[in-house]
């Protein structure tokens, strides 16, 4: 998931994002406060995991107090970047950029999908969800003038790195790759691939570690 | 996208299938050993990362030699559990659920989509891509019946826990989750989490950090 070395890890961004879940649902509910512990045990994760991933952006919660539930989902919010709306565009719009078009997480606060791009003629010129299908060869102008910020690339494998190119050329900073290619970027840009095919992996690969006799320590042999 | 602790943790397997495509790659174009400078360099870590990350499976390479392609790609879809078919079901046959169907990737070889499940009457037996839509009623018998062992949830969010809890109850081990619900799981149960909403939201991050004056040290300046 990780393309590029940033200041803060991207883990710790991520799980901020779902603290900030955590701290709406809490907030919905009707709570004002809401302790370490408790916030950090909806995530599964360690109360010093949590204080630690705050640390790196100031001073939270008060001792023996927790956390204002609204402060911290404020705060939270102004790190991720939620405070204003990104205009998105979707590169392919076959099923997983359609999909993806309507996917909920797509439409929350602080995204829009701004545009779609594709280089079907029969796709070009119509419209999805109401959003215009462009010719991806106008994707700069499109771009410029929709203040366009975050690409999504949902195109081939084969179409991947030239699409990339593309959209680095038209002065996008951040992709969000679903095509199963490593893309290289510059360090400037953020690229986060969401690899389907490699999670998949990771699930076959717990699953033959429980019927596959493995060596000590979970090794398994290796041929020659 | 880490749920559960276990011994090689997820992101070396995840590099272990990014490696192994890269090896798939170069034995197509004919190449019969790859150094781990060249490996590595395709998927931009370092050959230290590499060499530390087979590491944990044995003695792999010969040195000022290589790797033989051939061999350690053999060796890589061992450790990955790709050396067999695994069948797949996926719960929630919407348009994330249809677009993952025809995914190219779920059908890599080592996978086979076998079953889809949903509630809704006029979808229930039916086909999406020739495979059945079954009841969620069903899921234990098909599950059984059709030796399932890999589940991808992609029902909406507020049906997600309860999705889950049943898919457990079948007997699953291995569940890949699309939505944006964090599920508790025991240690037996390995349970990934592509959280696309979660994805934007590190771009978003890293878009407002370059536009948002931030203090020192990029931290940003928090309310009260």
């Amino acid at each position: 998931m990780i393309e590029n070395g940033k200041k803060v890890p991207q883990v710790t961004v991520k799980r901020l994002s779902r603290y900030l879940r955590v701290l709406e649902h809490f907030s919905e509910q009707g709570y004002e406060t809401i302790s370490s512990e408790e916030l950090a045990n909806e995530l599964h994760v360690k109360p010093s995991q949590l204080r630690k991933d705050l640390a790196y952006f100031g001073e939270f919660g008060t001792r023996g107090m927790g956390y204002s539930v609204s402060k911290l989902a404020e705060v939270l919010r102004k790190i991720l970047g939620l405070h204003r709306q990104w205009a998105i565009a979707i590169i392919g719009v076959g099923n997983l950029g359609t999909a993806l078009l309507r996917y909920k997480g797509l439409n929350e606060k602080g995204f829009r999908v701004a545009a779609l791009f594709d280089d079907d003629p029969e796709k070009v010129g119509s419209a999805r969800s109401g959003i215009h299908i462009y010719h991806v060869d106008n994707l700069a102008n499109v771009v410029k003038e929709k203040n366009i910020q975050i690409v999504i690339l949902t195109v081939p494998a084969p179409a991947a790195r030239a699409a990339a190119e593309a959209v680095i050329k038209a002065g996008i900073k951040s992709i969000l790759n679903f095509a199963p290619v490593s893309i290289k970027t510059g360090p400037e840009i953020t690229c986060l691939q969401v690899d389907i095919a490699s999670e998949l992996k990771i699930l076959s690969h717990y699953l033959a570690g429980q019927d596959v006799s493995g060596g000590k320590d979970g090794k398994v042999a290796i041929p020659g």
